[in-house]
């Protein structure tokens, strides 16, 4: 086993609690024309120019002036840290692909700035490092220490798993053996304190994972359990900054709810849910499982985007989803996948892998543009044409952590149990596995996500049971092995196939993808009378660059009106895109408020137009203009 | 003439380019059994609890802290000392009535305190004195120095207006002399710069009013001309808070919409149409009208409230007007009818008196509690019971600036102009007017707001033209003198009658009231398929003790239902609901998304309920639930 085999993205493989295993990302190979050039931009463009804004924006030399006697400030936000270290946790998945000498060079620098901004004493923020070393812990609700440290031991393990080097994770083990002697129940002596953003605890178990070492995961779980006591936020007086915004309202095991910051939220979420996968500890799984079933059916919108709110980049009440006022930040769909994931290999369940994919397309992808070299940090559902992706962020968190998605991308496509392969995500591509010490090698090959046509051919005789994800959109889903028709899977599970495989045997799965029209629940009040359209795993919207001279407000489709499924294999860098006939109905140009404000259209200027919905993850790719993801019906 | 009778609350009486002059405060005695007792409130309860909020948060203190040697920090927001100024401010209107010893001791030690904390150089701001010298006017764009200034300004003036004493307004001439030697042109050897939260821009020109120093108007100018060149909040990568936000994006006579903050907005275009009364700059006028029709066209709610984000409580875009999600600050209504009382005065057009009865009563009422002691911030048009008013708030701004309207208000009722009587609002009153030298008196007896008819008698022989504002929504008015019916008065203007009156003359108005139901601009999303009621001068709301057992999104009021009219003398303080039959038709209790999610209600549970509206100024002061303004006609 060479060392890029032993790089799972979250390893689950010794997790007792764990349904699914992961597959290391060294053993699966994207073929794709999706998803692959994707992580070939995220290689060739977006981690180079992310270097460049790291160097740019002080970010590196933020590192470099703890060392260097310069005596420079530290510039930017109190947690800029983290844009290199996701940098570099992107860069270490990366690794596993070609040999790269360019990133390698700039890895080995990142890696020696943050070796040499450590403490003697483990200590790593340069913040607080040379010159405010008396401050360190002195605000832990706003300043983001252990959400530093939480990212660069994610970055560390990254490291460890992609290259073998001892050299970052011995400074994530001094950081985090420091943290461990700071922080923990105030019976052992230590600083009972609750911190302000949460990242650490999935970091921390991680680090356990890499290490095996206990107190690792002891620590990630006080600072779990230790929440909810209402320290953080606890003036009142603050309608935003509460003590609902640091999910410090309740203990997490009482918890039934999404609430306050939405990045927040998921990563604790899905640090709760990896502390589940080691210790079992039911009340933590039922606590994650209906905190998703709350945020899926009431807080989340069609995209899977979620955090409605700009104040405070927070969820909001149930059923507030305004559109052009999404929040949506691409780093809480971002969590949302790594919970999802999390969710996926401690149930088996097939709901959190469908939603892991679905956030991934409508999103995460959304929030980058198609040259790797612009980002968005809201998603919003709805345009004027204001909204245009930006090359770097005074708050920088979304660039990097797309990066480190990508690249770690096909960790998720497969995963192991005992006898079993998973299949989770459909992309063309080759997996070398290992099922209960058999070794498997398996290609898929698919349009996915154009086509539900998916064959994979077994490459190995081996018994196994292929477990195949079968997406809750796909009624009328049908399967075959070597011609030979199976029972029909159902919709919203993995379908199961158990035999003793040989060699080229042909597994071919039909995913039906219709044109689906969806409705939103009636107190989604800015979808009364909407339809949103979605075919596969794909939401689509309509920009006004196809629509020249309407206004989208203008078009109604109507119920019945028949839409086609065309390849448009030169726009937007290829992509399917739906066609049919809408009704022009322009919304009568009437007072604020009046009696007959909202009232029947103008007859003038009716008629029809064609309509012409493109994927959503590929708006505002071309000129700027009106963009609604919810459609007129009426 | 006393000096009670001298205490207009804007004094036009001198402006060159006002169409019309102020009646002063003591001339004008409300006799309602609306308004005045919640004047009495204000004097009784408001102002004596907010006396005692000032000691309790510290806010008194902060000014003896300057003077007392305890060395103790100034405590709270940077602009704490407005709460102080504008208390005084509506303290100071209340002398108009009777002697209140009590009253007159805190005003006194009030007064006493901002003296004593004047700086010799005529400085005056307790955040920055007594230990921050050094950093005074180092961030005009943050630290609300100049809006202090202004607030203390405005009390000075009604301080001397109200009680003839010179000792604050001796205090206001040697701040606002200091101000004009440090800002102003370049070319003068100045600073010129732009300050970051208007108010002082009115609060010179009424100071140039009562003291006739024309550098306090020519500061006035600068400090409105000196805006637009994008210095504030230059940073582009802030979203919210950018020049826009400042209102110092672009030059304020070619701004041609709302922007920012909403009450900053609203302070700067009083402040313009202030200028603009003394120095008849036509461009000024112009872009204050222009704004004016885009605001009320494009951004207002149908409370009259403004400001649709919590982000920066600033105006949206175009139609953004979320109800459950609205800010709509208390304060950004008090400056809405501030402004349209000088847009009235500039021009005496009837839809400013519209705007600024229908704002004082749909969207300032709601903000302040029946027993005087508890404001709302926010002032949502849909709540689930969460949102309660509360007795004060960390920025208390709403607060003070309540009691300031409520104190003043008689001011606004009734104008004068060159043999012309004004009547601006309709309340039961008595007044005793100066025409052209004539001395008239004149009764107001109505029942208004809950009867739209008015009986006006001319106490007092004399020749003049009495103008009536007809409000807009008073189809088929009609007027009669002495039982003689007069031509039909048109709807949105003022009705003229020139006559010799005689002692005795009475005037009769018919306003008819019946319930009318608005609906939105399409756009205006939330909105769509609902309706409002209004009657008069009221918005009405639904809440749900009022509905027990049905959520409010289940009644669906049909157009052609029936609503009836009915006074209850024991509900709220005495109110007139509206009552009807609503269809109870239950939202499917869908998926968030689906197939039908929002179409057709469930069978179930449907049928006929009572619908009960009461007017909103008067929500939320039973037990805590649902609230909604806009109803379900489908």
């Amino acid at each position: 086993m060479t060392t890029l085999d032993a790089a799972p993205v979250i390893d689950t493989t010794r997790s007792p609690h764990a349904r699914l295993h992961p597959v290391a990302l060294g053993r699966v190979h994207l073929t794709d024309t999706f998803l692959e050039p994707r992580r070939r931009i995220n290689r060739d463009a977006t981690l180079l120019s992310q270097y460049r804004h790291l160097e740019d924006t002080h970010t590196l030399r933020n590192f470099r002036r703890v060392t260097d006697g310069s005596g420079e400030p530290f510039v930017g936000y109190v947690f800029n840290d983290t844009d290199v270290y996701k940098w570099l946790e992107a860069a270490a998945w990366t690794l596993t692909e070609d040999h790269d000498p360019a990133l390698e060079d700039m890895i080995a620098e990142a890696t020696g700035l943050i070796e040499s901004a450590q403490d003697e004493n483990g200590y790593l923020d340069t913040y607080y490092t040379a010159g405010r070393e008396d401050q360190r812990w002195s605000n832990l609700k706003d300043n983001h220490e252990l959400y530093c440290a939480g990212h660069f031991i994610q970055a560390a393990v990254a490291h460890h798993r992609t290259t073998g080097s001892e050299q970052l994770l011995n400074v994530a083990r001094r950081l985090a053996d420091y943290i461990g002697s700071v922080f923990g129940p105030a019976s052992q002596g230590k600083c009972e304190l609750t911190d302000g953003h949460e990242e650490i605890e999935m970091a921390l178990v991680e680090l356990y994972r890499e290490t095996g070492e206990k107190n690792y995961l002891e620590l990630a779980q006080f600072l779990i359990e230790v929440r909810g006591r209402g320290v953080l936020g606890a003036d009142e007086s603050h309608q935003t900054f509460n003590s609902t915004y640091y999910q410090d309202h309740t203990p997490v095991r009482e918890m039934n709810r999404v609430v306050g910051h939405a990045v927040r939220m998921m990563y604790l979420m899905a640090g709760v849910t990896d502390l589940y996968l080691e210790n079992g500890d039911q009340g933590l799984l039922s606590a994650a499982q209906r905190i998703w079933t709350q945020m899926t059916t009431r807080q989340m919108y069609i995209s899977g985007g979620l955090g409605a709110r700009y104040e405070g980049e927070a969820f909001g009440d149930d059923y507030e989803l305004p559109n052009a006022r999404a929040y949506t930040e691409t780093c809480a769909a971002i969590g949302s996948v790594m919970w999802n994931a999390r969710l996926m290999a401690a149930t088996g369940e097939a709901k959190y892998a469908d939603l892991l994919e679905h956030t991934l397309y409508n999103a995460v992808l959304p929030g980058w543009s198609q040259d790797g070299e612009e980002y968005f940090y809201q998603n919003p559902l709805a345009d004027e044409g204001n909204h245009r992706r930006k090359a770097w962020f005074g708050c920088a968190c979304c660039p990097p952590n797309v990066a480190r998605l990508m690249a770690s991308l096909p960790g998720y496509v497969y995963s192991t149990a005992k006898n079993e392969v998973w299949v989770n995500l459909y992309v063309d591509s080759e997996a070398s596995l290992s099922v209960s010490g058999q070794d498997v090698k398996l290609t898929q090959r698919t349009e996915y996500p154009w086509d539900g046509k998916v064959e994979l051919t077994v490459g190995t005789a081996a018994h196994f049971t292929l477990k195949l994800r079968i997406p809750a959109w796909a009624e009328g889903a049908s399967l075959s092995v070597n011609g030979e028709q199976s029972p029909a899977p159902e919709p919203g599970t993995y379908a199961s196939l158990e035999r003793d495989w040989q060699a080229g045997d042909t597994l071919t799965l039909n995913l039906p993808m219709p044109v689906r029209r969806v409705r939103s629940h009636p107190r989604v009040l800015e979808n009364v009378g909407r339809v949103a359209l979605l075919r596969g795993p794909l939401l689509y919207t309509l920009e006004e660059v196809d629509h020249p001279g309407t206004a989208l407000d203008d078009l109604v489709l109507l119920p019945a009106a028949e839409l086609s499924v065309q390849s448009a294999p030169n726009l937007l860098g290829g992509v399917v895109v739906l066609e049919g006939q809408a009704r022009r109905s322009p919304q009568a140009d009437s007072d604020l408020y009046g009696p007959d404000a909202n009232e029947a259209p103008t007859a003038s200027g009716s008629g029809s137009v064609k309509l012409r919905a493109v994927p959503y993850y590929a708006w505002a790719n071309r000129e700027p203009g009106q963009m609604r993801v919810w459609i007129r019906e009426r």
